[in-house]
């Protein structure tokens, strides 16, 4: 099945990440793909605009159907392979409740890491002000306090949605690990940082760490004055 | 079941709608439910916050299980009571797929709907500036397009990922309905404003429809100069 299946990513993309993620958990290894850049535009080649009208990563293709956007690939693929690799999405409600919730709120803790993480990037210069940017730190922080706040309360040693690995993990760890790498101060997230150390050398996320993340492990330091 | 639902809501909230439109499709009329004011703050009460830490509405409980984001909100409700009302994600792995492709790409519309209509409430008005708002209108414009081409390749009379109405339906439109609302232009959007003339009278979409949209039907004019 995996050979039927091609992958248009970036690296170090938080949703071709969460992707790649699940296609590892799923035992997909063995999928095609193929990495642009960024930098160059190539995101935005014919290639990936036949596929994906927004011209976005990841673009992903199985069969003859296509799901760009990373929530709905992930979901896709569990739905689709509910039975193989790690089981993502739990049949008991009230696990699954929970899966969805934290799933859902990495859209928040994503937002807000970018609007201070890439400030200077997404918006032009002639735009940047420091009382938005100032704001968008305070949101960052008291987002941070939350997460730190519902893996203290889930006890020590626990992923984001209790005791297994789930879609929620998927989705978020991508999130979680730009702290670190943009000189994030740990006191702002300590448990989420304890949870980054647990998580990150899991198979799959090994697997699929940003090539360019191996190749300069140390990031910018956006974060640093959070 | 529904006796053991309690949501709390506010009026015209798009998050609040879809879940509401669930419930109706779901056939669980009868759930417990409060309706608070933005405008007083009511949705920063104790009684909020003791369920959502983000004191935010949607909060929606079940028994004891708490799913406040919306989209987590629906996706328990379908996979609790899949057999029961309306079959919102359907099984077919190809219309599954178009489903959550479309679901999550509602997302790209809400937040630049938002940009551009809600644009004088969430930018302080010291930051306001005019190139940011013109430049919001033309990423919304483009978005438009993209949903307009969606349902012209669709066919006539087709719901949002296919024949059937489904979850994308359900997220989407509660977003839609601002178009109209808001004095959007009917030619940016043609194909958006024939499928919300076909949705807007179905049961579950009526039920649930803003209060306060129905005593003032007309809304202000911020998406006129599209």
């Amino acid at each position: 099945m995996a050979q039927n299946m091609m992958l248009y990513w970036g690296s170090g993309s938080p949703p071709c990440w969460r992707v790649m993620i699940a296609l590892e958990e799923k035992k997909l290894q063995g999928y095609k793909h193929k990495l642009l850049s960024f930098d160059k535009k190539e995101h935005q080649s014919a290639e990936v605009k036949a596929l994906n009208p927004r011209a976005q990563l990841p673009t992903f293709k199985h069969g003859d159907l296509i799901v760009n956007e990373s929530f709905a690939a992930c979901l896709y693929l569990e739905s689709a392979l509910k039975s193989q690799g790690t089981r993502l999405i739990p049949d008991d409600p009230a696990e699954q409740a929970l899966v969805y919730q934290r799933m859902f709120e990495t859209n928040n803790l994503q937002q807000k890491m970018y609007d201070v993480a890439f400030y200077k990037w997404h918006v032009p210069e002639g735009e940047q002000q420091e009382s938005a940017l100032k704001r968008n730190k305070e949101n960052l922080v008291t987002e941070l306090k939350l997460w730190d706040g519902y893996l203290e309360k889930m006890g020590k040693g626990s992923y984001l949605a209790g005791k297994n690995f789930t879609m929620a993990d998927v989705v978020c760890f991508p999130i979680i690990a730009f702290f670190p790498r943009l000189h994030c101060p740990k006191e702002q997230c300590s448990r989420l940082m304890e949870y980054y150390e647990m998580v990150k050398d899991r198979p799959s996320i090994k697997a699929s760490w940003p090539p360019h993340w191996l190749e300069n492990p140390v990031g910018p330091d956006t974060l640093k004055n959070l």
